[in-house]
């Protein structure tokens, strides 16, 4: 059954109340946030309104108490549908003060003099407002301090709620759903980029919301890289096709892959194919509440290298309301894992002539080891009719 | 026919030029770029990828020479497909040096001591790197200046080029066939949340690559914002359909809207139709080389109000590579348009009840006034059978 769409403003209040205890234990007077999920993870508002540059959008977190809404008067009906009651607006865009002064009232409000404003300043984090605004906010703010959050978001974001899990699994279950239709949008002789659309169209029509991202490949016996748009080019028999999917419903990601052979496998893809199950699901039993993306890093690494890695980059990621979010399975991630942690794991291997092939799964981290997500694909590589 | 994908070296070139030409006489010895449209602009490096927000990305533009990119190891194989020779590369994420020490380097060799590196600070940009990175950058370049790029990416990137029109024009025509399949998509009983999926698809099949931005809403006699997500509410008779959609099609988006009754429209849905079409044609009339934003807004607000303005908030803006780019159609914007600037003509109108109804149309500013890129829609509202 289809999950309820938003969350009751209890979920919110769960939010908060960590948010608002580490910012006490590390001296932190009010958190200013300003991407797209920083502000939905502590309101709700959830629009795709964030595709256009042009207005910054801006939360306040105090010490005590809901999250402050400073945004632009378009988004001002949005804003009042959440559980946030104080909201206050400007008409962006506005040459002469977009939004600065309003921000920087509400932030003096809340801050005594001395005390300090926390911004997400670490990795995976950006700053969506304009540099000079920033400055401009800081000089007028002269007599508060900036910091940064004390990786307060990154910590409370990581571990997901049961409502967040299902949302999760739910998308993940539409592009379960979408692979499965591949021997009617692929083939020998179909220009990538309609098996392209094909795969998005598909997505929609199983339930997504929208299809952010939609990366992926095609060539004889592996591929290149992994992050290039479609081209024109006809698949042809041996093609190694790669689809790797970040769908949403309701502001939730899935992040997986499937690998399709067009017509049967070499040895060389079979073989590799089969591996990276195998590394994918050492993974998945490495995953533990306390257990580390290092460890996970390393039990993957070992069944795809044998002990004669360490493979280059990373083999799986965090996954929630962003398409990768922390952690990340590197070595030197040590974050200890907790029951709510959702990951992809997402090994990959070498292959002859400089290809290579990914594959990738998400898993959520519970009480006793771990839970599948997706609908983890056998050993042997998916064929697709030529 | 379609238009060929990406663009030869010369319109790189072409591009480059004239940024380093407004370099040198603001003085500035490098400019670094963060974001996806900046490092597109000037390398042609194209992908979704940017959906993740693990990684920075970073592009050089030295006073002379090609672009010099600093990316993760994961886009150097897209990125040696594009027209840039020097390309860095790091195995990102780095928990201990995620680009910085390179990044820094390379501005070291074509900054002089004491010469000012600039960034794209003013509205509508960002800075798509983590603040305790872009911190720990100007310290390792202390003996640098950092500045603002003094507004030339924004001059730069406002007057498209031929080839870039013809893709702009290309995704308007894929649009104008999906808002044509609108009665096998919308009837009195369809969710909205399905029309919207359906119009996605719908836009998919018509030949976008992908669909970042779908927005709407329905109600009766009009609605109450512009950036919602679609609930799962169903259309009723008398509801006032409103899809906006920003498709893209090689990296280059549409971003205009259509209106729908379904079933008769009231009177004074029909008024208001006709009004914000006559208001978006009066823009449309004001556009040409040397005018004004400040005069096109108020060509449009005219006709809205009849001079009881002026209507809140803008009346349009630039489109090309994001969905919204500047100039804004608003009375403080006097920037001279040149012809090549692509805008929109987004009027919008306050009806009784405290609801609104949107209209948008794309241009492009030719020698001798204006063309349209999207095949204007007609006094009469469009109608959906119920």
């Amino acid at each position: 059954m289809t999950p309820a769409r938003g969350f009751p403003a209890a979920e919110f209040a769960a939010r908060i109340d960590p948010i608002q205890s580490r910012m006490a234990e590390a001296g932190i007077s009010a958190l200013l946030l300003t991407t797209e999920p920083e502000v939905r993870y502590v309101t709700g508002f959830l629009t795709r309104f964030w595709e256009s540059p042009t207005r910054p959008w801006f939360v306040v977190v105090p010490e005590t108490g809901k999250p402050i809404a400073v945004v632009p008067e378009i988004g001002a009906h949005l804003m009042r549908q959440t559980w946030v009651d104080d909201i206050r607006t400007w008409v962006s865009p506005d040459y002469s003060d977009d939004g600065v002064s309003l921000l920087a009232d509400v932030l003096a409000a809340v801050t005594p003099v001395g005390g300090t404003i926390g911004q997400p300043s670490g990795m995976e984090t950006h700053l969506r407002m304009p540099l000079h605004d920033w400055t401009a906010l800081r000089d007028r703010l002269g007599d508060r301090k900036f910091g940064d959050d004390a990786g307060i978001l990154r910590a409370c974001r990581m571990v997901k709620s049961e409502a967040e899990i299902t949302k999760i699994r739910w998308t993940c279950g539409i592009a379960d759903a979408a692979f499965a239709r591949m021997n009617d949008l692929a083939g020998a002789g179909v220009p990538l980029a309609d098996v392209f659309r094909g795969f998005q169209a598909a997505l929609l029509e199983e339930g997504a919301d929208w299809v952010p991202y939609v990366a992926g490949a095609a060539a004889p016996g592996g591929y290149g890289d992994v992050i290039s748009p479609a081209t024109d080019a006809a698949l042809g028999e041996g093609d190694v096709l790669m689809l790797d999917t970040g769908a949403v419903w309701d502001g939730y990601f899935c992040d997986f892959d499937r690998n399709f052979s067009i017509g049967p496998p070499t040895a060389e893809v079979a073989d590799a194919h089969a591996r990276l199950v195998d590394a994918t699901q050492a993974g998945f039993e490495a995953a533990r509440p306390g257990a580390t993306p290092a460890e996970l890093y390393a039990a993957m690494d070992y069944v795809l290298t044998g002990g004669g890695g360490p493979v280059k980059g990373r083999l799986g990621h965090g996954l929630g309301m962003q398409l990768t979010e922390p952690p990340s399975l590197i070595p030197a991630d040590h974050t200890p894992l907790a029951p709510g942690v959702v990951l992809t794991l997402e090994p990959v291997i070498d292959l002859s002539g400089g290809r290579i092939m990914v594959h990738e799964e998400n898993i959520v981290v519970t009480e006793t080891g771990a839970r599948w997500l997706s609908s983890p694909t056998g050993h042997d590589i998916l064929e697709v009719a030529p």
